[in-house]
């Protein structure tokens, strides 16, 4: 490339740093980016209708590439519209290079329409944010963005490309900057830790982040059936890898009174990859810290730090000699009758595909789904990280294009589906294998349920009116249809069985409107 | 209402200070706020199933009703799915309440998942923010949210309302507070504009805001006729009253290329309520100042100003004998023929009823509708003000909800609909009389439009690619359907006239998929 101006040096220096993937919804600021798509025509372009998809396809992109993918944002108002997925972004630590049109350096002053605030709201997601001064900067800046995004553990960068630097000339190709690696755990952390995992007192380690992969289990579940110490996955971790052939760890759960039957009698608490257990939310009367009074906690690898180097050289300390725990191949039977909150999960842990990408939004009617997928073929299931909802259906359409190779399987609750309804669009135009099953229950109710356990006890007629989703039915079938995505409905098992082999076994996307019951 | 908790106090005060209705998408943190609307039955609660929808729908309230709806947003997330049309509603000097709820006070240290920065975000719309510390507070904070929601020129007032302040017991209703008038003009302004429009050099008088309403546009019309100024409104009025019987005043071009032809010869600029107009984008080696060069600007009133009775003053000093211009009935011919960007208007012309709020974001496709619609029955004209696309439908909605004796007319663009396609669903939930034609063209067309005008003349395959809408084409009519609002297809003028006449007939939403050609 001789002379490439800004946008076609900054594509250029994204795509020699491995980012070939851009998730689009641009508008005029834009467009000389989307012009210097046909000029480097490594980077793939796919179009989201709407911003909230493209961010959360960035995230599940890089949760299953690896890498991160770059999104195209039309100033601060598209900023806004993908802020809540790049909140779930954050808080998985994904990899993510936001590109974010603005105005001409020199337009800016007269705050035009569009003008408003990028670096303030962009800062928010605690990452990286830098705004391009010239066309000679911004490959400089594009790589210093993709090693920010992929510099240890993760996180979102946000490089502002004001329009006239985009189109003026003068763009200088950067080569890759290598990202930072996770920070080495200290000895003596290591020590401590064996040191409480061999005592005499109950122990439970909670594993999160990278230690959610193969190597992480492994050396997590020797360190169990050597120790006696309980083990469990976060609540919410971007990719946790499970089934038959691999070590079953339990998800710590998402009430407080679930964490507390779990961590009964604990006196210590490892935390590797994660943080100590906090509830979700604040209740009244009820603690936030979800340690067991009394307990220790003893913190193995933070955050950022190498924690599956830390988890091995644990278990060659305590577990030597100890092999992991397996989950044995195991199915349950293919479930008949009306559709409950059981048996939908039985089918799919009936028909669950190989490697399957599970893209889980199931909310309260996906309580039953882990006993009823631990061993089914080996898998990856993709959580809810930061509890935005409307995650599922655009980390799914892109988690399908990271691996096109595998099924990708979007369970996704009615009250969630709304808010990013038209990533079924983006996967009927890219042809992703994704099936969508919505667990169509007509009701927020995770909300009923909080409605009680916020202690709002006088919930009368009104409030709950306001929780209700029957009023009219959403029928997706034809929402689906209506954004080229072939759907069916499912009342029985049987049908859902039948309907979920067929949509797997066919290419491209299908959504099943499954017609469940309320978990209340 | 005795010893009201926190959430109950600042129900009671919102309602006691004009604030009835809430359009709501709430979460955990907003229970007890849900809790408390059936002890407030005054408050309307409106459910959205994506905040974009909500915030839209209180801005096009708000622009109707002429005072604030709330909204309850749920935490950071809730307010970033909300901020794009927050940003036409800040544009607008729409008068918005925002309740956000947000973690317990004493939860917030443990940076649980939903934990975000809501501060930074709310602060980018430079309006009012506030966050709550005690249950005896709430009151007062939400009479004082109202009244700066309302002080001249009106803004987006946010209060952050932890979830321990509305659960807390010790609430205090408070007193409406009352917001600020706007500010007089100076009688030197009035001088000194009344001395330009009766020069003799060409003056252009640019009205925008208030001004836009019968009493500015009459006064602005008397000093056209007795002076030969040309008046235009600015070119996205949050709120524009027209047809038969009122001043038809001209709106002023989006395209620069407009501005210059509507402005040509001008030598002085006076601005009424408005900015000096400036592009909305830049593009390469054209000016982003509309103002021709070497014309003046003289100030009649700042945004924030009593612009109307400015209006008056200088037409009592230049135009005392002097009656407006009203526009006589005038409707198109009833068109034929397969739907084109010219008869699609006159459909809508011929068929407009009396007293109609159409909420406009038809973009491109709308071009030829104000010519189309000048002469019809009285009618108000709701604009995107902002150029955050995704505000037809809310807002539509919201003027719905604030008018439900007037027929609401939304004019949508297919590319701009699906960000906040669930407004559909809340139409139908409440029964509301908003009939949608959505301007089916299969493409982003105001893109292609751009990408030439920006100079990105190499736009090639793979960049028009990504402003194509039409692989798959979405079928409106499902996804209408989808959401329980009735809708047809029309391909043809007679179609179309014989849908839309139906539609404004029966009561409750509906949609027409109005399958038109691109602009270009």
């Amino acid at each position: 490339m001789t002379e490439p101006n800004g946008a076609q040096s900054l594509i250029r220096t994204l795509v020699d740093a491995g980012v070939d993937v851009c998730f689009a919804n641009p508008g005029t600021s834009e467009m000389h980016f989307v012009a210097a798509l046909d000029s480097v025509p490594e980077m793939r372009g796919v179009l989201g209708l709407f911003e909230g998809v493209v961010t959360g396809a960035a995230d599940g992109y890089a949760r299953i590439a690896g890498k991160p993918a770059a999104t195209l944002l039309h100033l601060g108002p598209g900023l806004g519209n993908g802020l809540a997925n790049l909140h779930n972004a954050r808080r998985a630590h994904t990899p993510v290079v936001n590109v974010i049109g603005d105005h001409a350096t020199y337009h800016k002053r007269y705050d035009a329409p569009l003008e408003s605030d990028i670096e303030a709201v962009a800062g928010s997601l605690e990452g990286w944010v830098r705004r391009s001064e010239s066309p000679g900067d911004i490959g400089a800046d594009a790589a210093a963005a993709v090693a920010a995004a992929q510099d240890a553990p993760g996180r979102v960068a946000t490089l502002i490309l004001p329009a006239d630097v985009s189109w003026g000339e003068g763009g200088r190709v950067a080569a890759p900057v290598a990202p930072r690696a996770p920070r080495p755990v200290e000895e003596t952390a290591v020590k401590n830790v064996a040191e409480a995992l061999t005592g005499d007192e109950p122990v439970a380690l909670l594993i999160g982040g990278g230690a959610c992969f193969e190597a992480g289990l492994r050396a997590a579940s020797r360190i169990a059936a050597a120790t006696g110490a309980k083990v469990f996955a976060e609540t919410f971790p971007a990719r946790l890898e499970r089934g038959a052939g691999l070590p079953s760890i339990e998800r710590l759960g998402y009430l407080a009174e679930q964490v507390a039957y779990q961590l009964d009698g604990v006196k210590h608490v490892i935390v590797a990859g994660t943080k100590a257990p906090v509830s979700f939310f604040a209740y009244p009367g009820k603690p936030s810290d979800l340690v067991p009074e009394g307990a220790r906690v003893h913190t193995l690898a933070e955050v950022g730090e190498d924690v599956v180097t830390a988890l091995n050289d644990v278990a060659e300390l305590v577990a030597a000699d100890t092999e992991p725990v397996l989950q044995e191949p195991s199915r349950p039977a293919v479930p008949s009758g009306p559709l409950t909150t059981q048996n939908w999960v039985e089918v799919i842990g009936a028909l669950l595909p190989e490697r399957a990408i599970i893209a889980d939004e199931a909310n309260t009617s996906g309580l039953l789904l882990p006993a009823a997928t631990a061993g089914a073929p080996r898998h990856d299931v993709l959580t809810l990280t930061g509890g935005a909802i409307g995650y599922g259906m655009p980390v799914a359409t892109g988690a399908a294009i990271a691996a096109p190779d595998r099924p990708v399987l979007n369970l996704q609750s009615d009250g969630s589906a709304l808010y990013t309804i038209s990533a079924l669009w983006t996967q009927a135009r890219e042809n992703l294998n994704v099936t969508t099953v919505v667990l169509n229950n007509h009701a927020y109710a995770i909300l009923r349920l909080e409605l009680q356990r916020v202690g709002a006890e006088s919930g009368g007629d009104r409030a709950n009116a306001l929780l209700d989703l029957s009023r009219p039915d959403m029928d997706f079938v034809k929402i689906a249809e209506g954004m080229g995505v072939p759907a069916t409905r499912a009342t029985t098992a049987e049908e859902l069985s039948e309907q979920l082999a067929r949509a797997l076994a066919e290419p491209g996307p299908h959504l099943i409107d499954a017609v469940v019951p309320p978990l209340l």
